[in-house]
């Protein structure tokens, strides 16, 4: 590939908008990575970034509707959960998960939302070499991008699912959800502590910031854990900077979305032009 | 230049967001002269079209000013009267036309409306070697363009000027507001009939389907008038292969835009940077 990441291809009155919604926006890697494929593909389309408070999303999907040629939305930080309220149809993970990442707009109008970041997790994992089977994980953030990588940890052949949210309520929800689709599978309530598993996942947004405390308690993390975030930036969180340090084998961010831009494509139905 | 025409800089979540708004969309020329632009002052930033019906404009106005990193707007047809309705404030040519085809927002949060047409309309005439001086020109079509284009000539020294528009009454008000601006000049309601005019602006739409008519009567069309068009695709009109076939001068739609771009970037504050 000769063309430089992130640039689309000419825009022009025909060009189909796609967007990523978020608060904040700046970290977020979609406007590179779309635009990319979307050269790759020689589709004529281009994906920007918009900066929305959760106040205003309601406001920004309404209009994402009234807007003829706009036909995808990626749906990040702080907004995966509460876009589910205001989508027409979720497809079956969004409606495992409780949360989606992805809108697209059918030829009649319809948003259906979706939530690719389990599977794009596992298959981030995979193009490292990496699988679940048989691993103990523990998942520090019960929001949107956690309920979809506990979900698709479950699937993906994990012996035991540890759960840690500062909101109580949320976490027991994630682990009984995880319990009722798969009845014989070790799911609890866990504390931010990594002492017992050998598999750690950052799905909380600390890290994002320099000055973050460490998610969780790793003062008896065990060498040979794997530890892992969903943060895009920095790549290499103060977590995976410690985890590091103590010999463990670390898995960055970026990976997760990496992993799912072919499959939401394939939702967005954009396909190759010749 | 060795980049290719429309093609932006590589986005990234921290690219600002700009869009031309209208119905129909795409025969915009907007994406392709502005993202070129941004390119050539390496602004990271990106504009691109929205096919916003008229229904919906007030929708997405509002969801404009509730996107934080969305900067700003260029309007076209058949907005840019009713988009005065939503913004907080005019410039000097907006209030003088009643319609915009720019809307920039501060960073406290504020809409600003302006219209570069007029301006566009005359620095196109003069890139091209044309000027207004002592000319009597028939503009056809009083809507938020020709408004703008009628206002521009009338500054810019020609000695007549005759409006037509289907609705009279939208005819006799752009009548009214020339005179009352320029007490001296000779400005009429006409008729859809080049007879006696050595200069003819459509500012209508008329000419953008294969088989529209023409939007006026050229049986006495002056050998050496001058003919210009606004509509953008076909860059050629009806009108201005008819005009170039009786051996009249022609002037067609591009110009226009490609006159404006500069101003509405500085209005729009879009540096170049280093």
């Amino acid at each position: 590939m000769t063309a430089v990441q992130g640039v689309p291809g000419p825009l022009s009155g025909s060009t189909r908008v796609y967007a990523i919604v978020g608060d904040p926006i700046a970290q977020v890697a979609s406007p590179r990575l779309f635009n990319t494929a979307f050269r790759e593909r020689s589709a004529d389309a281009v994906l920007v970034p918009l900066h929305v408070a959760p106040d205003a999303l309601r406001e920004v999907i309404d209009s994402f509707r009234a807007i003829r040629n706009f036909d995808g939305l990626v749906v990040t930080v702080p907004h995966k959960i509460a876009a589910t309220e205001w989508v027409d149809e979720l497809g079956p993970q969004a409606r495992l998960t409780g949360a989606l990442n992805t809108i697209r707009k059918t030829e009649d109008g319809r948003l259906i939302g979706e939530n690719f970041d389990g599977e794009g997790f596992i298959r981030g994992l995979a193009s490292r070499g990496q699988t679940l089977t048989g691993r103990r994980v523990l998942v520090i953030g019960a929001g949107g991008a956690g309920c979809a990588v506990a979900h698709a940890i479950a699937a993906a052949g994990a012996d035991a699912i540890g759960v840690f949210d500062i909101d109580a309520r949320r976490c027991r929800a994630l682990v009984d959800g995880i319990k009722t689709h798969r009845p014989g599978l070790d799911v609890f309530e866990a504390k931010p502590d990594a002492q017992g598993f050998d598999m750690i996942v950052n799905c909380t947004s600390i890290g994002m910031r320099p000055d973050d405390p460490l998610p969780l308690d790793i003062t008896h993390l065990a060498g040979g854990a794997l530890v892992a975030d969903i943060i895009l930036k920095p790549v290499t969180t103060p977590l995976l900077l410690a985890a590091s340090e103590r010999g463990c084998a670390i898995h960055q961010g970026p990976a997760m979305l990496e992993g799912q831009i072919d499959a939401v494509l394939d939702f967005f139905a954009v396909r190759a032009q010749t």
